[in-house]
């Protein structure tokens, strides 16, 4: 949350090493090396933007190799997406609520257990029961049902629903319009369309450092947990449904969306849109292409692609075959055609 | 709603029969039969659990039939889904709101018709002209336009959007973050870009026993009415398109989208990201299996598959086909260089 | 917003031209020619709907050239769409909110520039710094976080959360639940899992007559803005990723998906579902059919189809070769017996 910072600063910030320019450069933005202004600091990080070097407006680049560019100062540092990652919280810019903590608009159940330094926006509701950490952001509009635990600096933006004995870890981010804990979609079917409903009785537990994108669905297990392991990403408007497991450190893209009671090992990565069908295991470090339909287990870093889903390479074999078919159907006629001239003169 | 029963009292609200254990047995839970603990009571109603039969730390298990378990307690009832529903309804956690009738901070214009013991949450608004039953419960944020009609015993979770005139029956659940009654997608293109908004005079009418899951979209009707039948279940985020009419007791799973004017008839079953054309008509009983693409009108009874939809039978026949592709090539290729051989020899 | 017009008036409003029927006749409502009552008003713009043109009871009918049909009015303009548009917004009912302007319940920060004009609901927040344009709507339950700019004429339904910085142009209107400047997504991963964010300073910045329907979700860029074109519309539950830039005058449509960094010239048109990769290039008045997965760049006024997306062409050339495929497996084995055959004996 600064204004300006001298190259040098910037430098001694991330443990780097000035290879060109002068350390008393001002810098006053963070930019992408495309778009960046005279005063701007940017990052090279990969040969698909080796064309921008030559031409960038920007007073500064963080590179992890020496390169030639038209910036005046060049940084060197062990990573330069770390690097850029570093500058950015340092221009972050100032987002704080203008409004000061448990905002009298806010309503907070009496029984409420509330940490310390922790903001509370406007128009609020906390029901009964609830317990609410430390140096949290509550951000306005946020529901959060009866018995509800939330740990220590997480930021709940506008917005969010946490509904009835949702467990939220510590440094959790969810975005706005995101429910979680909403019912699982359970139902005795009847004949006459008169369905039952399974009432579902358990909860959603989130792991520490989790952090859930905006418009996502996270719903309640039918008995014990629906849970979200430690270190796991979700971006916007994903499915989770009741009973689903997701272990630690995974990236699930937008869209994507995971039927009940599937089980989703540590460190596995989703592409956007993808489905999962239910009562499935995808194993460690497993990845799914964008897109992919998933309807049988998945095994331990293999990567599947495709609706059914299959191990990617068999999915691009089939593909490339699949562009051939029109040309083959040709020859296979041709060869018929040669062969009923055979056969039929 | 209670905190312990006994097998006794579990098997008279179940109509069941104790085929082993203590009828004082006390029983304080329920749980899936692989997570049970030494006080719950579980269900067995599937073969491909019948590995946790012998392992279970159950107290009780529900059948329909006699079983082989670990488990002191068995108890046989008709359906040992439907026992399940039955007991999980027993031991329901109380998620009762701790705020009172109508609380202080809920917007009720003067005009709204109010139904006797429903409840309102905080920060509910509620618009001129509304009517709303009896025995609801409101949840905290939910917005209601000018107009709306709710039935009796209807729960609206925190932070619904019902928008104006929609018309919601009886005993309907809508979870958090959905919105009814926003404009359908209706332009007039113009070859500047300059598109005209087609105005969306129409309303979002919503049968009885109706529960739509969290986040999601339902518009209103361009003229007359969107309209989804009594008993049809929709999970989350699906997308649900003006002048959309959906039968009587269909399932829809979640982030399903069906497009404007589409007709739906009863008893119709939809797996997740499903999408449907507009003006197509799927008719009653018919399946649509996961990530299927309609693109024509769908027969009674009719299972489809694949994008576009297809017979599911021929959707597993062509896909059969294209996994043989890559050896018929090969094939192909030998014949061909036979016939190259016998021809250019 | 009226109750009844004349069918004079409705076509002096439509500069159109009364062929048959009485012009003091008089009109209560709109609808589609196959729902219209005896007092109401329908167009007739599709060969697909000639089979209603004899049995509507519709009082008049717009039509853009003579027919027959049982209505005793027929009114001649233009472009029957647009007039049909044009009686809409003459019956348009009135949703007017019945709180008045500034509700008490709404908060508003002390530094907030407020236009004239503009009704705020009840519940609604705007935090400080924020600049708000005249003759806006602004739903209950909206939340705008710091720094938000909004135009003049702007429609913001209840619900909707408007985060730091973003800026909306003129006459736009935004649906409920839809959360605009929520963070990209984007992280330093790191091998034991423990992900690092990539704090996103940067904001949204959306154009004049942008239309946004509910539960989208649309992403802050990193550095620099997220972009909106004036005159697009998008329709519910869509994902705009962090530093998207999408032209002017496009339509997309329900759960369509836009990955981060991707370029959409002007005038492109999206079906439903449609997912594009990150970092590509759609060039000018493409078009992208419903489904479809986008993964590299495409050509101005081209149509893709399929997953990958090629030329839509080509997709049904192979889906049409995909469907011969059955029979010309069994060919080739024919063929294959019949050289086994040859060469075997």
């Amino acid at each position: 949350m600064t204004d300006s910072l001298t190259l040098r600063e910037i430098s001694n910030h991330l443990d780097g090493e000035i290879l060109s320019g002068d350390p008393d450069s001002i810098i006053t933005g963070v930019s992408a090396i495309q778009d960046a202004g005279p005063t701007d600091i940017c990052y090279y990080g990969s040969a698909k933007y080796a064309c921008y070097l030559g031409s960038t407006k920007a007073m500064a680049v963080i590179v992890s190799e020496p390169v030639e560019t038209a910036a005046e100062c060049v940084l060197l540092v062990h990573s330069a997406y770390d690097g850029f990652r570093k500058v950015l919280h340092l221009f972050k810019p100032d987002r704080t609520s203008g409004f000061v903590n448990s905002h009298s608009s806010a309503v907070i159940h009496p029984g409420v257990e509330m940490g310390e330094n922790t903001r509370i926006g406007p128009s609020v509701v906390i029901d009964r029961g609830c317990i609410v950490g430390d140096n949290c952001c509550i951000g306005a509009g946020v529901v959060m049902g009866p018995g509800v635990i939330l740990g220590n600096d997480c930021h709940i933006h506008p917005n969010v629903t946490l509904l009835a004995e949702t467990v939220v870890g510590n440094n959790v981010i969810i975005h706005s319009g995101t429910v979680i804990g909403s019912d699982g979609f359970g139902f005795v079917p009847h004949s006459r369309g008169e369905h039952m409903k399974i009432p579902q009785n358990g909860n959603v537990v989130i792991g520490d450092h989790v952090e859930i994108g905006s418009n996502c669905s996270i719903d309640r297990a039918v008995t014990g947990s629906t849970k979200i392991g430690a270190h796991t990403k979700l971006d916007n408007l994903i499915q989770v449904a009741h009973n689903v497991c997701i272990g630690r450190g995974c990236f699930i893209a937008a869209q994507t969306g995971i039927a009940g009671s599937t089980s989703v090992g540590n460190g596995v990565v989703f592409g956007g849109q993808v489905g999962v069908g239910g009562h499935i295991v995808i194993n460690e470090g497993a990845i799914i292409a964008a897109k992919s339909g998933v309807t049988k287990d998945v095994d331990s870093g293999v990567t599947v692609s495709g609706n059914p889903a299959r191990p990617h390479m068999e999915t691009l074999r089939l593909g490339a075959a699949v562009s051939r078919l029109p040309k083959i159907i040709e020859l296979v006629r041709e060869l018929n055609t040669g062969k009923i001239g055979e056969t039929g003169d």
